[in-house]
């Protein structure tokens, strides 16, 4: 497999000729951006969490992207209700356990979600793929040189288990699906700073996931235009609130030139 | 009928005087901007949803904005209580109807709160509009010529329906009342790449409504400063996101000469 | 009590090292930019409102902010068992009354929350912290000269009674203790049109007494460190949208000089 600018410019160009709609299950905090971010792209959000239209809305979409950042008993509930349908429409699923591990609702939430269903694409932070991967973690014992080594590990594990992409984002970010791993080494420290763009990662990975049957490379082309959205507005930011604006202003006026001659992929 | 620049000035500084409070109901991804959009015109917002309180807050605003766009069941409950309290006390309503059309649930919703009571005010785009009058569509027939008559057309008729000032909202703008209908021809097209301007709209007609009586005269003032606020916006923007700060700015910083310079309003 | 300008670097420096975990409990409106002044002035927040998890992230937080903007039942029950997680374990709680007073609703959940417990601050307008000691100020009676005089008088009404700091904030901020005031008087009149200022204040309350055991102190800090941000941001900004951008810009960047040169306090 191999990834170019080029590929991944085609990828931006269908998403703004196609408008994919994009059912987002998301947290409040983000849902803005989030909504701006697939617009920015070409893509049509739409924020639907209600038990009356999550089918409905899941299977009218070209990506479903369910994010638990503040999750509650009924907003987990459509999230149910939409994987199923989704599923059922052969739509690709993204996952963002966001803060899984911090409380056991959370573990369970997307532990039960896993169960009910096989999304395309899981990402999380590595600390949040750990986590998913905490019981065979401890059960085989890990013996790796750095914290991303055993993130890697933790990814392989969920992508087996699961039968998924599974991206651990980071300084570097890796896509991993079995035993294919790519690593997409664009951002900026400071993108750490803003609340939720690895929240617009994942609904990004949504967009391209809409475009692109093949999941490895949807993942990989949506780490690196957010990637290298996130360094481009950090080049002209004076702090993480202008770098928020200038990544959508970025991702809306994103060139050919500005993905080549700023990527970093190596699968 | 007719509206000047200095109508729609005078009106601005009435809300920027009397700072008048308007309720909304809306949806998780715009309450922000809303609310800011509200403060930077001179008015007060509030956001409550609560069935506790949704009577209280209504009975003393000076406007109600109910938008549907993630709606669930004790949000909806929340706005039949508003609504019934806001028209007792002959304060303006104005419903947003997002998304209306894409799921029988916001379809069944809009169409409970319209049997429920009169609003002042629905502003929706073309889509949403004639998916509102969608059965009359049906069974009249429709011969338009484009896709903006047979909006207008719905707009007509849902206008006499519910006997309320109908906006459709695009590259012009429709405001109806049954067969009046004036024009509004500001606005920008990048401004549909920023979520939730057309929410922002609605919350406006609710600050305009809520400082002059004719609510025609109200929806074409409030469409026509979002309008030209948005293309003052636009020309000092370099992306969706820089758009929407300049638009804020715009708002609190309006002039008598911005509005002057920039309608383009036929009635 | 002397707070110089240093003691207001130093806590920064500690938020910026220990990254604070922050629960905020807050409204919608604000999720957002409260989250990424948090994340600028170098916290961890964290957004958690689901009954199954409130215990558990509260009682892993170095402080937990409530903030009753948006409530409704299932949030104040959440609320209620933050409040006492956090209280169980010594962590100190800032309570934001948003409203209290407009509606019985949010006046009897602010009620129920300082019966059920003690925080470690309240924060509110005068408006609000008058509506909380309304009981207490038609009883005694109020000849106050003034609105602040009287917002004064009640913040020191409600500190007595609930054993807690109480923050009075306006062009004139007030950190009330019993005896003990301190005013701030940092900030600009355009704070007031952009939404949430206040509860990013409330939150910031919270990362300053994660880091400053005295409460005082902590508040007095969190008030200019707020206040000046938005004084250098307005000199940056043509608007309050761009006010909003560039107060989180500052809060990142913010340096001893920043405070030195700016601080407004009187104790």
């Amino acid at each position: 497999m191999k990834i170019s600018a080029d590929d991944i410019y085609k990828s931006v160009q269908k998403i703004r000729v196609a408008n994919p709609l994009i059912h987002n299950i998301t947290n409040y905090v983000v849902m803005n951006n989030t909504a701006n971010a697939l617009l920015a792209i070409g893509a049509s959000p739409v924020m639907a969490h209600a038990q009356q239209e999550a089918e409905d809305m899941a299977a009218m979409a070209q990506a479903l992207v369910i994010n638990i950042g503040t999750l509650s008993s009924s907003w987990v509930e459509a999230m149910y209700r939409a994987f199923a349908a989704a599923s059922e429409k052969g739509i690709p699923v993204i996952i963002d356990p966001v803060g899984v591990g911090a409380t056991s609702y959370r573990t369970e939430t997307v532990r039960g979600l896993l169960d009910a269903g096989r999304p395309a694409m899981i990402r999380g932070n590595a600390s949040e793929i750990m986590a998913l991967a905490d019981d065979e973690l401890k059960t085989k014992g890990v013996d790796s040189a750095s914290a991303s080594d055993e993130a890697l590990y933790a990814a392989q594990i969920i992508s087996e288990k699961n039968q998924c992409v599974v991206v651990v984002s980071g300084a570097v970010d890796y896509v991993v699906l079995g035993a294919v791993i790519a690593k997409v080494a664009n951002g900026h420290p400071m993108m750490t700073r803003v609340t939720g763009l690895g929240c617009t990662a994942s609904a990004l990975c949504g967009a391209f996931a809409a475009v692109e049957n093949d999941i490895v490379s949807a993942a990989v082309q949506a780490m690196a235009v957010t990637g290298l959205a996130g360094e481009l507005a950090a080049a002209k930011a004076a702090g993480p609130a202008s770098l928020q604006m200038h990544f959508l202003d970025v991702l809306y006026n994103l060139t050919a030139a500005d993905i080549r001659d700023n990527l970093k992929v190596e699968v």
